[in-house]
């Protein structure tokens, strides 16, 4: 259980790092939406930006195939799968890890779970699972591109203790993408780089904080009460693996206003009613207002890293591990799309609710 | 849609502020749990701690009774069924209301929404919905305790810019439950309950942070990918009015951690295998550890002020408001025994389905 | 578990025959929807036809409140919960089946189940949980009413072993409410009657056909592969108690044609694309087709008799029971409009999961 | 929408009988079952019995893989993906079907609901969509297998008018696997040969009845109310495609007798309490009551005939069609292990829900 996310817009992802591949089952995509896999390969492509280029040497090629549910270029309607297969198995990288916890990843508590772990690769718990998420990311904007105009973008907020100078109001696709960190801030996104390449060769790796924006999203998407929208926004970032924090609007600072300073007074403005200030990012008593959604994740640092550790194996010894192989010291660029995703399945799900309740 | 939480420990509220009454129905809770109205009554009780006395005028007595699930004293397995009838609806302090959007309240949204809003206070958006979160609390515990040792503590951590000086390993219930405002830092407690006061006149509202602990919580609850346990208990978090930011573990202040400063080395304590610190706040992979749980919610200010506010009416006139009534300056001493009841949803619901695949 | 019905009109029943009361919570009812108690009672008060009162001594006056959900009339969108009262208990009636299964109730399963029972009627297994189905299928009805013209009717087709000449096409439902038995045939209906009193008369059950159509119902409802239409029509009315057989279109009569004689052959017909027969029932691939929806579900006579039986007690020793008390020897004519009920939910949840991929 | 089956082992098919290929994720599957590619191919391969050897001609290798969730021959509890190529892909004998609608197929229907449908072949409507279940179905024995004696046995009860004559009590799976027709009556069995094999020479089809049979059943599986077991089997069985009707015990027949004859008395019987009869079928109150559980599944004839037949093209023009290419007179035998997959996931699924509850 627990592999599938939303309620109408249904995605079930399945695969582990190694064997016969991974991908994604969408059902609930609604008909007549035209796809192909170019696009969403496209997508998939940006899961390894410039800066990765540097850091990881792990070539995924991730070829994705539609298997079903397309026809004549069109969605049918029915389940999509799609599928990548996995290329790049080298076992013997992870024999070692066969009997050995690796600290602060899944391997401990897979275990204590279901009695066995895929002990080649991270199985389940790793970044590969998200795959899944991003080609399913994919039909989920075009069933928003469908019915509303909203834009999801994220970016790169802070690495380490270094915070970008960012005004969400004014950040363009295009500045993300420029950018090998993922920063729209050019000069801190040098400095991030930097700081990555330093921690490349310490053997060490990074967290920071990634911040998603969701334009134009028509006020009316979200339930009252256990499923509100930030609701559903927070267990879709916190199911990101590495993750360990979720803001909406004025987060965690705004607990130091007052009500009357963190309150946002309504206004009209263009003939429509709006907020003038956005401290609630968005959404009030969990539905959209109209106003730009604006969420903060943090990433811890990646537990992967290549210095020496203590740990115990599985019969309870005291010993140490230091993993051979890849090691991206810094997995926020590489996140990025995988938060834009996860912000286009809540919004693509919630929106398909409205459209039975309303008909819009 | 969205007022129901769990998948097999199924609670659904139901209820507006003002009408027949507001209540829950749990489905799927085990057979064979002794339970009475008191024991649930008592913990209803606890959303009307000692600081709030001062605070708010609002009487609501608030009592459960048991209408079906229940027989001579235990479970039945079938639904269970609480209800606390409304007693104290006062329309006349909301008439004002019936063409006005609120600031930072759910008016607009709503109306934006489902076209209509029952403006006789919040509807479902009211804390009071939450009597029946608190209330399918109890039963969720009832389920824990009879499976496992888990203790849920919940506590003020911080109230606008004061944070108290708190070590979760030792936190006893008795010493939050003796704060008016329950935190267990007596010096931190006492310039609070000051903080309150003194907003209260000003007719203003503050927020804070609560931190809820579950300590001894079996290892191997949570699901991989989407059903994380963190995920899940963020968007329980989140789903309480007014939060606005969630942690887990090491939170936002872990993301300026290196890799080989927040990984927790495994080690060995009293023949088990234990983490030597805790930066994952227990959870790893999205799966317990058995290390304890700990979280952090954020709260802005209550949106209910006593100040005179900008803000536009349904025909789009800008116009002023201060609402009459009550106003409780600080819902945080309420809220702490909902953020309690939100952790043991979760936690019953996880170890209901972990008994479905290894029966435990 | 297992108490709530449907995927975006979700209904859950709750309440066992003694006790609080019973009721229901609506999740999922779209907003603007007219409503009042009156129209819920007119059709309670159907489940006591002229029949049952010859038969039936049970007063059984049924209140409905309207708990949440509505204001001024209408719907907001949010739960609504419908209430009845349990105002007969006579308890002492059951005290002799404290210790013994009766034969072909559920005593003896749910016991098998959950560890416990409550032996004060028959609990969840009573006729009297389908009072919240009935009262939830007003609103599936209005539901429908706002989005097209569909009509459900069901009438007794068959009791025992007398079969009504009934043209499905022709039936009003004026004459289905003037027959005491609600069987459309007036000369069957007499002969029922009939039948039922001499059963009284004989302290035994009889068994019947109820069919139910659905008229005008749109093309395009239903989902391929598991969610078939009539899938979920034949678990909504396998869920009613007492129930043993489903039947759609040519139902098992059907297994006897050849496919040459069985399919429906398309033509055109008022301009519009129709079958010129209907052995498919008005569902083709899962999927509704425009035609008359034709559906049979088989009752068994009820386990309750006023005859001696043999049975066993709980520890295990032989035994006979003769029930006390109330005993209703044919229960078709009451179960019709649960039958129609659940029709009306299947068809009003289907409706929005169409309304939610096309718009409509 | 509704292409999963199943709240805890939950079954999602996917694919069209033209494309990449069909298949299934099964998420919820307990870890630690032994499985492998060669024992869910058998079971497929009994899609194939000698009788459709004579009757049709379409080749389907069906090679089976696991891309992913099993390790090391092993569930690891993560989703198992279960993959059929399609590799038979002959669009040029769909060309015709582009613009005119089969009676009795689904085209007509799909194109109501989507607006667009896979004319090559019967897309999602296909019988190839059933090779995911079987699939699928060989999993949960696995799950049955490993926490009880559950033996489940299907064959077929009648062809055309041919009722064959069988004693559920004694039908061993044997002798269902020796007939061509899987039906256990060796005369029938010769007989029911005869008329398909007639049929196909005369271009047309056959229905009937299949029966299946759940012996060992643990007391106690099934929800009252809406999940009973009857009712999740009934939706199981009617959601195969060419399905008209179901009947559990009894069924239709029962509706001829009176209650004193129906009831099913208690009686003991090696130390455990029994019923007498089993007039319920196994179940009663929804719920299983450890006697045999008996249904029964009506087929229609099969809607593909090789007789030319009246039907309408997409713009209402009124026209001929005889399909070219395969056609299968009789599915019957084709549906048997079919209908033991849904069974399976039946019961699977209710296994598991108990052990929730109760723990087993």
């Amino acid at each position: 259980m627990g592999n599938t996310f939303g309620r109408l817009f249904r995605v079930t992802t399945w695969g582990e790092s190694h064997g016969g591949g991974v991908g994604v089952v969408v059902d609930g995509c609604p008909p007549l939406l035209t796809i192909d896999e170019r696009e969403i390969q496209a997508e998939l492509d940006r899961r390894r930006p410039g800066a990765s280029r540097l850091a990881s040497q792990r070539k995924e090629r991730d070829r994705v195939r539609i298997l079903s549910g397309v026809f004549e270029g069109k969605t049918l309607g029915t389940p999509i799968l799609l599928f990548v297969a996995n290329e790049d198995a080298r076992p013997e990288d992870y024999e070692a890890l066969r009997d050995l916890y690796r600290p602060s990843h899944a391997d401990f508590t897979y275990e204590a779970k279901f009695g066995i772990r895929d002990w080649q690769g991270g199985g389940r718990a790793s970044a590969r699972e998200t795959v899944g998420r991003v080609a399913a990311g994919v039909l989920a904007r075009k069933v928003l591109a469908k019915e509303c105009e909203a834009e999801i973008v994220a970016y790169v907020r802070s690495i380490h203790a270094l915070e970008a100078a960012i005004d969400p109001e004014r950040v363009r696709i295009a500045d993300v993408e420029k950018s090998p960190v993922r920063c729209p801030d050019p000069e801190a996104s040098r400095k991030m780089a930097d700081l990555i390449r330093k921690a490349k060769k310490e053997g060490d790796s990074l967290g920071g904080v990634v911040e998603c924006l969701a334009r134009k999203v028509p006020a009316g998407l979200g339930e009252p009460v256990f499923d509100k929208l930030e609701a559903d926004l927070a267990k879709a970032f916190l199911s990101i693996p590495a993750t360990k924090g979720f803001e909406i609007g004025s987060g965690f600072a705004g607990t130091r206003l007052k009500g009357s300073e963190h309150n946002d007074p309504f206004t009209m403005r263009e003939g429509r009613i709006r907020t003038a200030t956005n401290r609630s990012g968005g959404i009030q008593g969990g539905i959209s207002n109209g106003e730009t959604i604006v969420a903060r994740i943090a990433f811890k640092p990646t537990a992967t890293i290549a210095k020496m550790q203590e740990t115990v194996s599985r019969d309870g010894k005291i010993t140490r591990i230091r993993p051979r192989g890849r090691h991206d010291p810094c997995v926020l660029p590489r996140a990025v799309p995988i938060v834009e995703a996860m912000a286009a399945l809540v919004l693509a799900d919630h929106l398909l609710r409205q459209k039975a309740i309303r008909g819009r």
